[in-house]
This record gives C-alpha cells, structure tokens and sequence, in this order.
C-alpha cells in the first residue's frame, strides 16, 4: 500500500521543505532524518530514484532542444552531507552533452583577486544546460563567516570587514546577483544537505575505517565539527537573506543519502517542468524543404 | 598666461562634467566642443597631456603594488567618437603589464547563450589592475534599446521585451552591479564621449576620404546617424539611471579629441589619488632579513 503512494510522498514533503520567504525561516523547523519513518523502503526508494532520473533525462533533451534557460543547481552542506554522492547517482543517468559539474573549493590566487562572484559567474551554465556547483558563492558567507581571517587574501577596501553590515551587504548582493540571473532566464536551485552532526561523526569515522574512503578523510573537517553551531548560524542567515520564489532553498534531510537523492531529482523534475518547455518542432519553411530533401537523398547513386 | 592654468581649468571643467546624481541628468546640458574657446592651446594640450600620462604611469606602479584596488574604466560613445584613439593616446605611456584592455563588439553564439553581464565580468580587472573596457555592458542598453530585434539572439524568458520595466529592469541590474563591484574594490569610471552629429560626418567623411583611414569606415556607422536622436535618448536613460557616487560617468566633450584625451588622463589621476594609496614598505621581519641577505650575497664566491 505505500509503496504506491511513494512518489506522492516526496512530492508533498518537498512543498513542505521548499524555502521561498526567507524571513520566516528557522532551521529548527527542519529535520535532518527520514520524515517517513519507513514508510518508504530501500527497494522502492531505488525504483523511484531510477524513475526519477529517467524523467529528469527526458526533461533535459528538452531543456537543451529548446535553448531558452539554464538550470542552476547549488549544493551546499556541511562535509560528508552526501554533496558528491548525489552528483554522482542524480546525474549519472543524464547526457553529459547538457551537464557541467563545477566544484569550488579554496579560491585560487587569481580568483581571490576577484569579486567574490567572479570564479562562479564565469562557469555559469549557458542557456540549455544544467550547471551545478559543488559549493558556490556561498562559502564566502558561510566557511568565511566563520573563519573571517579568509577575508584577509581577499584584499578588500578599507572599511570594517566583520560587522553585521559588512555581511548583509555580502548577503544583498548575493540576492541581487539571483535576482538579475533568473530575470535572464536561469533557474536557480539551491540545495541545502541537512546533516545532524551525529550522522556526520558516523560517516567520518566511515572514511577512517574504511580502506576504500580513506582517501576523503581530512583532520581538517574533524576539527571543523567544533564550529557546528557558528555553521548552522551561518547557514540560517545566508538562506534567511537569499530564499524567494526565483531562487528557492531546499533544506534536505541528509541523514539517509536515498531519501535525499529522491528529493534532489524529484525538486529538479517539479522545477523544470513548471517551466512549460513545448516540445521543439521544425518551422514551416524547414517542412516545406522536407520532401526536396528526401528526393535528393534517394536520388544519390 | 593662460599656459600656466591650463591644468587649474581642466581640473575644474572636470569636476563639472562628472555625473554622481543621474536623477538629475539632461544631455543638453553638456557641451560636445571646446568649453576654453582657445584658452588653451595646441602646444599647451600637449604638454599637459604628455604631464598626465607620466603622473598616471606613477598611479598605475602604485595601484600595482599595493594590489588593493583595480581601476575599471569604460569608454562609451557613438562610432568615431574617439574610444579607440583615446587608449592609444592615453595609455601608450603606461606599462603594459598592469593595464587590459578588452573590446566588446558584437556578441559571440557563447556569449549570446549567457546573461548579459557574463561576458564582461570574465574580463573584470583584477586587483592592482586598470582594466579598459572600450564598449561595455552599456551596448545592452545602448543599440539594443535602438534596435530591439538584437534582444531575440538572447532567447530571454517569456514576457514583454520592449516595455519600459524591462529596461528598467535591465538599468536596476547594471547599477546593481557596479554597486557590488565598487564594494569589492573596483573603482568604476564611466567615459562618454560627447560628440556632436557635425563633427561625426566630418570624421567619416575623413574616412572614406583618406586612405589610411578607409579601413575603419563602415557603411553601417553612415546608417546608425538615421537613429541618432534614439542614441541620445538611450545613452540620457542610461546615465540618468546608473551614475551614482561610486560609479560616476563623466560627460566629456568629445569634438577636439586633445581635450577628450586631457580629461580622461586628468579623472583617472585624480580618481586614483582620492584612493590615497601609501607607497609600499616591507614589514619589518623582512627588513630584519637585510643584512643577512646582504652578506650571504657578498660571501658568494
């Protein structure tokens, strides 16, 4: 019996876990683990998780055949919140023709004497592909919020760099950057992975027990956890100050990877089909050529 | 007499033809000839000039060296208002390697496919830099306002194109920018070249009747007079919306070219001195080095 219902489930959690008026946000009021407590289990999780990536292809040949916008899919959480993982089993099914991952890591010595949007803006996807960025320009409110000796490299004018102003000023011009970019007809989405630091110790010392993850264990994100609540904060104002309609956050429970990968491919379907693409078709005058053409073609020796 | 005030008259012309509240702004209050009426001398233009271009080269070493700021200068006007003979002239004297300068003609399928201000942001100084755009993200607002069929090869979003709150839109987005990019040290300066139709027949005709100067006429720019009052109107439009303290446009008069190239020497050395930049020292763990450095050099065999 729920198993049929599975698909209508994620449909209803995620209009409950859509963030368009970030006034009224409290993370509090959002969970890091299964909502369904079981409902839904493994087996059907990875058939809707197939079906899903299935239509997201099919939404992709149209979103590329029709050339008229460009998706943009932010990931952010904290470290170990599955951000890899979900590009990998979400995108994998999908033509790589209409796809580019770009992943942002510590600012280059050529980025940081930059605007802070300058190394994001350049891999902005052009119209009819999906971008996604593995992080983004929100590090520079998030990881530097917390860590404001980061600003230091970034050489900014005289001013005081840490007052509240400094990052509502930041957090604005973010707001403004989201605004213009949908006015020209890119499709913002942004996705928060909310981890509780429970299922992040457990999977951190996953990638120490573990030969095969070793390689993603850092000390560095060990010693991060002592920040958890300067994060969490972090992350509360940048979505407060940046969800509206045009470019909505959606804070994922992350604790299970299945369930957020369902969420992640599910909202990209609900969003792109919202855009109403009509299947392209050829203009009278290419018709008009068609039976010319194949006159020809059959004429050849 | 007048010799000795030439540069007293330039700097305060200067300050009378900087735009800081576009609210405020009517073209027709700004003169396209020689507001000194021959006060000011050919030999004495030259002079001044060639003083200007030696104060800038020591702005520029300093800009560099403090790498805090980066200097963007965009140069608009009508075609043969002199963009081009202005950076020749201007910043020959300037070493190369802290100034770019980028041309923005007709945009790429690449660069059609992206929003509009995706183009000139990758080409966006860096710190320590002067970058010179000759055209702009104004073209956006400039002969695309003019000639609206240019806005289809962008395939925006559904919705009205050619309504007054979509260029409203469009001019909000630019001041936005430019607001963003001042508060991450971009020093903006906006030049248009205010040449009057006389004087551009006269150049063209010049063009078409010189032989060395043949190559840059185009039939196109004889067309574009047909909609000069539509010019006006657009780039009146654009001023009135985007010129603020932080990203001023300087209205210059641009039918004696030596007097076009006088002002914007003189607006970028003054621009760059109410930085108030401090020359370079290095921090004393480096100095406490010297001696050491000196005798390993010297016991060198």
């Amino acid at each position: 019996m729920f198993r049929k219902n599975g698909a209508k489930k994620i449909v209803e959690l995620l209009s409950r876990l859509r963030v368009t008026a970030g006034h009224k946000f409290t993370l509090a009021d959002y969970a890091t683990d299964d909502p369904f407590d079981g409902q839904i289990d493994k087996e059907e999780a990875k058939d809707l998780l197939q079906q899903g990536i299935d239509r997201l292809a099919a939404h992709q040949d149209l979103l590329y055949a029709t050339g008229r916008y460009a998706v943009l899919i932010i990931l952010q959480g904290m470290d170990a919140a599955g951000k890899d993982g979900t590009i990998k089993h979400v995108m994998s099914g999908i033509n790589p023709q209409g796809v580019r991952v770009s992943s942002f890591r510590e600012p280059s010595a050529e980025e940081l004497a930059h605007d802070f949007l300058w190394r994001t803006h350049k891999a902005m996807p052009q119209k009819g592909m999906i971008g996604i960025f593995n992080r983004s320009y929100y590090e520079d409110v998030l990881i530097t919020r917390v860590h404001q000796e980061l600003l230091k490299p970034q050489k900014l004018p005289d001013g005081p760099h840490n007052s509240g102003s400094f990052w509502r000023h930041r957090l604005e011009d973010i707001a403004q950057f989201e605004s213009y970019l949908s006015r020209q007809g890119v499709l913002i989405m942004k996705f928060f992975l909310h981890l509780s630091k429970e299922e992040q110790k457990r999977r951190l010392l996953e990638r120490l027990e573990q030969t095969p993850k070793n390689w993603k264990f850092s000390m560095s994100d060990v010693r991060e956890r002592a920040q958890w609540d300067a994060y969490m904060d972090a992350y509360t104002r940048a979505i407060a100050a940046t969800a509206t309609p045009l470019a909505p956050w959606y804070v994922l429970p992350a604790d299970q990877k299945w369930l957020t990968r369902l969420m992640v491919v599910e909202a990209i379907c609900a969003a792109i089909t919202d855009l109403n693409l009509k299947p392209m078709t050829a203009p009278p005058e290419v018709i008009a050529t068609l039976g010319e053409a194949r006159a020809m073609l059959e004429a050849e020796k």
